[in-house]
């Protein structure tokens, strides 16, 4: 007698991502290289460690719902006001929020098909329509074709992953404006910088809010934040305005909150990070030239290795599985040739490339 | 040119509650002894510390989300099966799903003037019309009214805190079971059983899914951790399978598991924590008679001192606040004569009596 509304009712069951532990419950592993949610190998920063452990005791009290202190230090960053940014819990969160807000039942909202698939998720749960655009065929991001299908449908929301996950491409600063301007006016720009620290800064949108674009920044990748849940968006304080109204106001992790502040005056681990992790994509590129699996240009903490067929992507990713060495692998074409491989730590990349060498002596691709 | 929606557009600007965190800014406090927010005194388990203190250095992983392990303890306590437990960011986040699953735009909810606020934050966030009813004259919740409401506008959703915040008052088995009967077959139960710990369980609804009810519960007062946000809902799967299509998968952080599930453990630190507040209530009841503000019957870990009027209350809390004891009041009649305090430690406890006794010396009731 108790039924769903309409719009719940209509969706599928089903989940954007299934979890290692999962996997590992199923195959009944013990252990797991995980390798496959771009999680960072070198972990949270010992200051955000530190930090976090002096105030476990105090995790009885709830976080402060607005954020101030991290919202005054990411402010100072972005040359911005403190009502230009939004603390969520993990990007994911602020996907929502940007889709129930600015998304009307039956409304069209456009993105890449096998992009980051939660942005997705959360437009069909919200009854929306998702238009979806190919890859182009060098596996970087249409932004042309966005913008067509944007101007077709009058989407409510173009969502794009810049860094793009999971190809690792990138659109700099030019081709945003130029995305922006090809939008309808009335179509809100979703741009998902989750890897954004680990690309050129130069090449980047300047560090601060742009008219029409919600900017999604997250301290999971190079912070090594992922299981904390805190992110934030940067945006003009109209766009930021809607979400305040609705907002879970106690949904961000007190310790979340003091690790992310603390990660952030950690200028000294964040550079070791990216330069670990730059030693790490050209380890990959050399590993991957050298079996004949070329790997795609990445400005990320991961790389996927072109296996030359969906079949032999497959077979691949099910042989590190079957070794103990968890990936993922893009589900459309034409990245579904290829693996997914997060840039670990030292031992990591020397066991990957260790199970890989020994694969690929069996597998011919 | 870009809007929010309908929906959105038509919400007032608002937030259920003002965090502690911005009253101390605004009045410029460097410390404040926080009785407002029913935040446990005793912390967190110690064995919950020591879990989340090991795995503070992986917090660069995601959490699980299907709270597997977390869900199985749960589930063998509630003498019910896995998927009758949903793991959540704190009840809050829980609220906001059944809501957003259950009430359709335009549709009524069903809950009393002045209880926790959140539900209908939510009702509004999600386009819903609140039908709301009075405390009963005795400020316990008015079962026979919330069941002729639901029936007058056919809700989709009744809410009742169970025991009752701010009230502190207690439903027992056979009222529940009363209130389910005379809902109306479409009603979905919204039991928020937060301070249930705290209540006698032979009293309670028996541990186990009820048809037609979604039971809220939470790591967040008995076990200390409100500032992890974590929580969970028991019901029958069926009411819990729209939530899974449409829920943030990742929302919950992984040391909230890792310490919640220690914590449910340790039913040594638990047994320990009720106790002292049990003679935390016993104190404020003696502190109240003694001081001519007679306290209410509780059954959770805070308790309302009757003021006699609104002013009264409002004049007492101003005075505390500004001796640098925050506690917050009922917004509405007649609890609005009341100030609802949290039973801290004994030392919170002591400077407590100690302000309220020399406020009370200059304030006559």
């Amino acid at each position: 007698m108790i039924r769903p509304n309409s719009t719940i009712d209509a969706i599928p069951a089903g989940e954007p991502f299934v979890g290692p532990e999962r996997i590992m419950r199923e195959r009944g592993l013990k252990t797991m290289l995980r390798l496959g949610a771009n999680e960072s190998a070198f972990g949270p920063s010992p200051q955000a460690i530190a930090a976090m452990t002096a105030e476990l005791p105090r995790l009885s009290w709830y976080g402060d719902p607005d954020s101030y202190e991290l919202r005054s230090a990411i402010a100072a960053r972005w040359n911005c006001n403190r009502d230009e940014i939004l603390v969520t819990s993990g990007i994911d969160e602020l996907l929502g929020l940007v889709v129930r807000c600015f998304l009307a039942v039956g409304e069209s909202v456009v993105a890449t098909a096998g992009t980051y698939p939660t942005f997705a998720y959360h437009a069909i749960g919200y009854g929306g329509r998702v238009e979806s655009v190919a890859y182009r065929e060098d596996g970087c991001i249409d932004l042309d074709a966005l913008a067509t299908a944007a101007q077709r449908c009058d989407a409510a929301i173009c969502y794009l992953a810049n860094p793009d996950n999971p190809s690792g491409s990138f659109a700099d600063a030019d081709a945003i404006a130029r995305l922006r301007s090809a939008l309808p006016a009335r179509t809100l720009l979703l741009l998902d910088e989750a890897y954004a620290e680990f690309a050129d800064a130069r090449a980047l949108p300047a560090p601060r809010p742009l008219p029409g674009i919600v900017r999604a920044r997250t301290f999971s990748k190079l912070y090594g934040l992922a299981g904390a849940r805190i992110g934030y968006g940067v945006a003009p304080q109209a766009l930021l305005a809607p979400m305040l109204k609705v907002r879970l106001q106690y949904g961000v992790n007190r310790n979340a909150q003091i690790g992310a502040l603390a990660a952030l005056g950690d200028a000294v681990f964040a550079r070791d990070v990216l330069e670990r992790t730059a030693r790490g994509r050209a380890e990959y590129a050399a590993l991957g030239a050298a079996l004949g699996l070329p790997t795609l240009d990445s400005t990320t903490n991961f790389v996927c290795f072109d296996c030359s067929s969906r079949e032999r992507a497959d077979e691949i990713l099910e042989a590190l599985l079957q070794r103990g060495v968890w990936t993922r692998k893009p589900g459309m074409a034409p990245l579904d040739r290829c693996v997914r491989v997060t840039v670990g730590n030292e031992s990591d990349r020397e066991r990957f490339a260790s199970e890989l060498r020994a694969i690929r002596a069996r597998v011919t691709v």
